[in-house]
């Protein structure tokens, strides 16, 4: 398939019509002068506005805020602090999410319905709402179109560098544009962190339209990574669609659809392909591809298994092509599977063959995982279906940047 | 509840009429004086054995054998390796497998179906039979009355101490003994581990009987234990019975059946917890006790999830109390959770109540998780269901041991 799409720079302000900017509020105790608020606007129109949010049932106060603004028909800012993740933070918590977006509502002249809140970074600690509160009135100002990166930085905790990305298509003969933000998986700061990822688009597309898109964009790229197999309090994505770029809107089902669903999918597998790279101490980025298996769910479940086994992945830092354990995670992950049926390749050299070792000499097989990123494929020779995750090792340092403050 | 028996030394050889020894074979390269062959003999009559095996669908060759071997009513002997898992191995592992039993009956005079199998260590290795064989041809000589720890030292691999317990119980004006050895969850040596346990007794008791009271004795032992969550594909749990006590054959809902089925209870729970102990770069032992669940499956969840999550464990090693971490493990488990409802204890003192921090200072609970051994208490408050398991810290003294060789 032709490419319909390209890379360009600007990430989330290269779409028209959208400016973004950072401040420094000094959330966390410690923090001397790295920005720690952002805020994400739509100038000259609303937006409609498509999230997914943490399936975590313990769900962090903005991510409830956030959930009721969504049912808002147009939407038209995004507030975010670094710093404190405002969960498990009872009734006072979902009151300072609000006040964030009051506060953010009045700085815009929007009500505060319009505006989308986000927090990551600490735990079961108050927000310092009052001085949060100083800090958005000033946000405004700060707000450029070209103010992507100063928002991708301002949201970033441990991840040690900002994640961007946008991409240029054409639809209608309008310059269609997608720009998302991220940032990743660093859970250090001290208690738990969170995937946030912000995307904009000029496109004009329906509410309902959007959120199917995003969705499907969602389930093949965050939901596709893992570099602990823990799940956040506040992991949330975010798109919004101000229709400026002047396409007609776009309808499921159209060609022009496709072409739109391809860019977003290019928009977040990039994003989340930068989470994993920029995972805690790691040191080796793995695409598991599981194919052959009997159903979508065995191909999933069995893809997961291995990406995410402490074994599997103490085994790549060190370097060693160590497939009795992948063979040992297929086993234990409930799917339905024949082990002498089982081909195992790293790289396309094959490992293991009907269940067994092949007869590649195992240095090759180092070669392999020596390398800064590989791929393990698994043929299950039992149906027809397959299934990606892109996972890490397991590092000394990991363990190290995780032992708390 | 008065305890009906008393902890005694002798391991497997202290109940009546039961022998062991090992001896060096040199299964795995490297290993220049380690014994890594064990026997265990009912010397004057043949045993009722039960048993429990992994339940990973890739199974080594010698689970395999063994389980046709259990259709036996009555066997005598297991035959036991480390070095070698005998996994992955194809036919010609189970032709090897078989061929132990064999070679194990006709030194010892029994047919080749009363003898139980099992192996630990390198999975997809071919074993050196012939060499086996040899040393299996010596193995009835080494057989002696005090032979247990001989025999719980040549199944250890990467286990820093032997793993040893018995007690003795009175039933019928009787002595009965029930001794067990064990091996541990380390991965290291170099490909796969392996969780082996043997209990003899000299009960009298049917079949059924002890197979019914073992897997109690299992559930509520071995399988509420994790270091690392990932099952083997050689896990083994075997009890051998031969009567010899002369107690009236113990029935189901007996009284004495309860006191048996405490003491082997006993026995089990000894040997997990020292399996835990003895885990991997281990330097912490945790109990994590969830009560007030919706449900005994929702329990069992609950504290699974505490007990596997990656950043749970890592916080441990660090000695730092990080209770965000288990709410968010509480809350991505599938479970049926009011994050408002739950109440976390350390050693009894409170740092989550009603969901949120509570008074307790910070320093408070730093003191529990500094220690060596420490419970984590959930408190659900949704029903009156609980599980307990019992597990470890992630240290990267754990990542470097499971780095390869």
């Amino acid at each position: 398939m032709s490419v319909l799409f390209a890379e360009i720079c600007g990430g989330i302000t290269s779409p028209k019509g959208f400016v973004a900017g950072s401040a420094f509020c000094g959330i966390k105790k410690g923090n001397k002068k790295k920005h720690d608020m952002a805020l994400i606007y739509s100038r000259e129109v609303s937006t409609v506005a498509a999230a997914t949010f943490t399936t975590n049932k313990v769900k962090a106060a903005p991510v409830r805020v956030s959930v009721e603004h969504m049912r808002t028909p147009r939407v038209r800012a995004i507030v975010v602090n670094s710093g404190n993740a405002n969960a498990c933070t009872g009734l006072s918590g979902i009151e300072h999410a609000k006040r964030m977006a009051v506060a953010t509502g009045e700085a815009l002249g929007l009500k505060e319905r319009q505006v989308l809140v986000c927090s990551t970074g600490r735990i079961g600690v108050e927000m310092p709402i009052k001085k949060m509160e100083r800090t958005i009135k000033k946000l405004p100002k700060a707000l450029q179109s070209d103010g992507s990166l100063k928002a991708a930085k301002a949201i970033m905790t441990s991840d040690t560098f900002a994640k961007e990305v946008a991409v240029e298509l054409v639809i209608d003969d309008k310059t269609v544009r997608i720009g998302g933000i991220a940032k990743g998986a660093g859970m250090i700061d001290p208690n738990m962190a969170t995937m946030l990822c912000f995307i904009t688009t000029d496109a004009a597309i329906g509410k309902k339209e959007l959120q199917h898109a995003l969705s499907i964009a969602v389930e093949q790229s965050f939901n596709r990574i893992t570099v602990d197999g823990d799940m956040s309090t506040n992991d949330t994505v975010i798109a919004l669609a101000n229709g400026l770029a002047g396409n007609k809107p776009l309808k499921a089902s159209q060609a022009n659809s496709h072409i739109f669903q391809n860019a977003l999918n290019y928009v977040t597998l990039q994003l989340a392909r930068m989470i994993v790279e920029d995972g805690e101490g790691v040191t080796k980025f793995v695409e598991v591809h599981v194919q052959g298996a009997a159903t979508y769910n065995d191909a999933r479940k069995a893809a997961e298994a291995v990406a995410k086994s402490t074994l599997v992945k103490c085994a790549w830092f060190g370097c060693d092509p160590n497939w009795g354990r992948i063979m040992d995670a297929l086993g234990y992950c409930s799917i339905k599977l024949r082990e002498e049926m089982v081909d195992i390749f790293y790289d396309g050299v094959i490992a293991v063959k009907n269940g067994m070792a092949s007869k590649t000499p195992f240095s090759k097989l180092q070669d392999v995982v020596a390398k800064e990123k590989f791929t393990i494929t698994i043929d299950m020779h039992l149906g027809s279906s397959e299934y990606i995750v892109y996972t890490t090792d397991l590092s000394t340092r990991y363990v190290e940047l995780n032992m708390g403050e």
